[in-house]
């Protein structure tokens, strides 16, 4: 149809989002067709300019809108100590959380062979380098207990090695899980760093 | 953070969308300044020019960017069948089906007492003006099965009586359902409706 060519454009491309297909991408748009002016316009604003502002921290990695971000800016922040994360999404959830005062580096993906995906396609060398610019003494490694991330994580931790102290994020029940939801993996992890009461 | 403000109110904005929370509203806005030249800057324009172009057929109430839509302009649609729908979504969850070949009426919501939408409030006068206008022959109502679709279809019904053929969608089992998750009524409806083989 031509009358609606923009608009089927329109749905099409916020089908292609994570978490959208078609058919919630033809609700998202109607709805803001129909709240032009609180919704669509605004929107089309904000990402316009998202589109020409958002960059990577040059330090860290964090998506922002400045050269170096607010976090790696901070004189709040504890220096010595990065939390080391897969993704700007990780970063953004241990933020949520609120309880890591020190700074972050994004490595923008994990290690992985069949990708092709070595450290130097990650921001690896960069975390090596702040070790010494930013005197850390700890590293922690909050990377997915996937078989990727834990390459990963063994992979700097091979880098680092007597150069700083390493962590990661225990594993084990989430707060609020139940067990009998919980996946074997998980229980065995629980049970192996059982702690006394 | 003054480095992510811009990138917070997109978040914040996104997550008003149907169908997105501030969980998927972060994902989506993530992959999308990941995918900046291929989707937030082409959305951008997009949703800038359906904000300028969107716009109801004057006629039937379909949306589009012509001021008379696609399917009232058309020379194959047949005249003297109007399908009565509540909705945009509605009208184009029947284009997809590809069966109906006559034009279309969307009222733009349902009659509600407790919401104060009377008949002026949906485009029911216009409905009335069209039966005269284009010859219209038979009214298909496709409302919804619900209070508020029927009590709406019942007030349409009675200003047209005696003017056109009026006719509904049949009610039953849907293709590919299985009895075992089907609610009463639409069992009742089924069995009451049954055929000969």
């Amino acid at each position: 149809m031509n009358s609606t060519r923009d608009i089927d454009a329109l749905i099409e491309m916020m089908a292609k989002l994570p978490g959208l297909g078609p058919r919630s991408a033809r609700r998202a748009v109607l709805h803001m067709i129909r709240k032009r002016e609180l919704l669509l316009s605004p929107l089309a604003d904000l990402m316009g300019q998202v589109a020409v502002t958002a960059r990577e921290c040059h330090t860290c990695g964090n998506i922002g809108t400045t050269e170096t971000c607010d976090i790696c800016l901070s004189e709040k922040r504890a220096n010595g100590m990065i939390c080391v994360v897969e993704d700007v999404a990780d970063l953004w959830a241990m933020e949520r959380a609120g309880v890591f005062r020190g700074r972050y580096h994004v490595l923008g993906g994990t290690l992985s062979a069949l990708d092709q995906v070595g450290p130097e396609q990650l921001r690896i060398p960069r975390l090596v380098d702040r070790i010494e610019a930013e005197n850390i003494t700890e590293v922690i490694l909050a990377l997915a207990a996937t078989v990727e991330g834990q390459t990963t994580a063994h992979y700097i931790a091979d880098q680092l090695e007597d150069r700083v102290t390493l962590t990661s994020l225990a594993q084990g029940v989430p707060i609020g899980g139940e067990l009998d939801y919980l996946d074997d993996g998980t229980i065995t992890a629980a049970l192996n760093a059982r702690k006394a009461l």
